[in-house]
């Protein structure tokens, strides 16, 4: 993987930002003139937003794609990931001839402003004081890091997307955008999210959080000038929030009682179920890839997330006069964004009349259905971006 | 509160088991002569079990109701707790009057085996070496908590149990006493339980046990020796798991998105919300009141438990024969232990042709409802002990 520190606006060669970018990181500096002003009230610039790109920009740059990432996710969306040499959290769904065709869209994904892949968040460097971050970097919201986006589309010469699309949090800045930018996005792809979180959603975060910072080695925070680690905290942080991403249905298929190793009880506390083992493996590896602070942050900015409330409290307002072709997806056994919050999304666009589909998705695969290869989801995702970009090619004109 | 040592067989003048006990703790030693063989092959006494009981016990010793407590109740069923002073978890269900009448019924509550409200586990001392025991205390089992409260039994001079009832862990005790005991349990209920622990239970108690085992000042099981206490990861573990014993409806309604003392988003990481509020409050104040060590103990005995596994993996062997009436009562809003866990039960059951009802109570509280006073659970209870007493009363004769 290579990384190109891109600083200033690219021209408008639109072949010349595939060939420099396609499968490779690049990192943009961004508010540098003018710092973006966030929700909080506090101000942030300049900082870096880190990102990838898949295909090429059609030269009247009507092709471009954007993908929101998830919690944990990042840009590595189709290519192999940086840490730990898997594949793309997306690279089923993104790619020649895949429902995110890459031969027909210009893909784009960054990191979150907040985020530890790249994008400035609390692990970086504060260019204002020479030192790290950690809990100086100012509290973001979804909004803020929509608005990083868009600046992310202007250094990029891109006015309008055919589409931004995204799970779960990704889901969250779909809304977002839809909602900020309208005239910038023809069609939106909200899947598995909700307009606002909800109360168990907050308490599962709390729980995270409470994890980490309650871990020795958190430091106030300050871990990474003190050369400690929360891998403790962190990885618990990660076991709570990986349950709440399966089902039972598929917990008890991938694992049921089955047991590790033994074969018997082991009348101790090892880890004698393999769901045990399982979950620990996940907690371990996490550490190794995330950045705590980054995980307060971003759960934080979940919590935060109520786009009905900034609009006076009724969420259709958020939508009003909207010309943006929606397809809310939701998938039967996901219960932390569970099918009803998304229908709530669908309830709102109707009342403006807007354009939308909504389909549910049949799986008991749980949250994390939308990372996976799901036939029904493939194929409702090709549909809508092929009648979508049908219409899109209708407007743009020959 | 006071507590008397009884170290004898109680002789058979039930009023003075009564005039002794009632509304104060009474603790027993057992297996003093003989040690208890524990299912991990282990053995354990002499140990002691602390009790309430309320009510008399009838000349003929058939009014007994045996109450099985869940993973962080105790045996301060209906009276004031020592030190949280708070009404008994159970004090609308029991007393004068209540569903569980003290007027009628002789009931008994005892501190479950690996406890830490009298009755002996990691937090007590070991007689053999004179020094805590901590992780030196074997791992026990729903059948081990069992076969001690049937120790206990046989201490009070009680061989037939009018009933026995419990929800969550409490209802696995009382399918354990049905298929261990079946000759010694005129009736059964099992509330908002299951025959076995499900993978997602499993691995939300992993995320407990994770976060006292991490925190430095468990000390290997140690911190009560080295002066600690790993304060911050009970409660953590308290936290995710008080989650699962609410639902989203509830804790929608209850909190909501309501922020704590404030009009506006804190943007930082205090409690923004009153359920952030709320739940480290629940963690905090638990703390005070339960060992670490315990709720290892009993959450990995929870998790062992699986009735079907010692009947050949046919769950309704367990039952075979049984006389016993059985009241099988789920939650429609629990989702730790669903109705469908519930119904397996029921079809093991009807497999035997034995007695059983079923009744299904339409609630949004969760799994928690079993403590609290819904009006169609307590009509159940009612309505079946007061047949099922009726029935007892003919067995028993004038």
């Amino acid at each position: 993987m290579s990384v190109s520190d891109d600083h200033t606006r690219l021209n408008a060669d639109s072949a010349a930002i595939a060939a420099d970018s396609d499968d490779s990181e690049v990192r943009a500096t961004l508010a540098a003139a003018t710092p973006l002003m966030l929700e909080s009230g506090a101000s942030l610039g300049p900082f870096t937003v880190a990102y990838q790109t898949y295909g090429r920009l059609d030269a009247n740059r009507g092709n471009a794609v954007l993908i929101c990432h998830a919690l944990t996710g990042d840009h590595h969306v189709a290519s192999s990931h940086p840490i730990t040499g898997k594949p793309g959290w997306w690279h089923q769904m993104v790619g020649p001839g895949l429902p995110i065709d890459t031969e027909r869209y210009f893909v784009i994904c960054a990191n979150v402003l907040g985020g530890c892949m790249g994008t400035t968040g609390p692990k970086e460097i504060n260019p204002a004081t020479g030192a790290v971050y950690g809990l100086d970097f100012p509290v973001i919201t979804i909004a803020d890091m929509v608005n990083a986006q868009a600046l992310l589309l202007d250094h990029l010469g891109i006015d309008s997307l055919f589409c931004v699309i995204g799970g779960s949090m990704g889901g969250m800045q779909v809304l977002q955008w839809a909602a900020s930018y309208p005239e910038r996005v023809f069609a939106a792809v909200p899947i598995a999210t909700a307009p606002r979180h909800s109360a168990q959603n907050i308490a599962f975060h709390e729980v995270g959080r409470q994890a980490i910072m309650t871990d020795p080695e958190w430091r106030h925070g300050r871990y990474l000038v003190e050369g400690t680690r929360p891998r403790a905290g962190l990885a618990v942080a990660r076991m709570a929030a990986h349950i709440t991403y399966l089902s039972e249905p598929a917990l008890h298929r991938k694992f049921g009682r089955r047991l590790q190793n033994r074969e018997k009880l082991g009348y101790g506390f090892e880890a004698d179920f393999q769901v045990e083992s399982y979950l620990r493996h996940q907690g371990s590896t996490f550490v190794d890839r995330f950045d705590a602070n980054s995980y307060l942050y971003i759960t934080r900015a979940m919590d935060y997330f109520d786009l009905a409330a900034a609009h006076g409290g009724v969420l259709s307002r958020a939508f009003a006069g909207t010309a943006t072709r929606f397809c809310v997806v939701s998938f039967t056994s996901d219960w932390l964004f569970p099918t009803a919050e998304n229908r709530t999304i669908v309830h709102a666009l109707n009342a403006v009349a807007a354009n939308v589909s909504f389909v549910e998705i049949e799986t008991d695969k749980g949250h994390d259905a939308f990372l996976l290869d799901e036939p029904d989801f493939v194929r409702t995702l090709t549909g809508f971006l092929g009648s979508a970009w049908a219409a899109r090619c209708r407007s743009l004109g020959p």
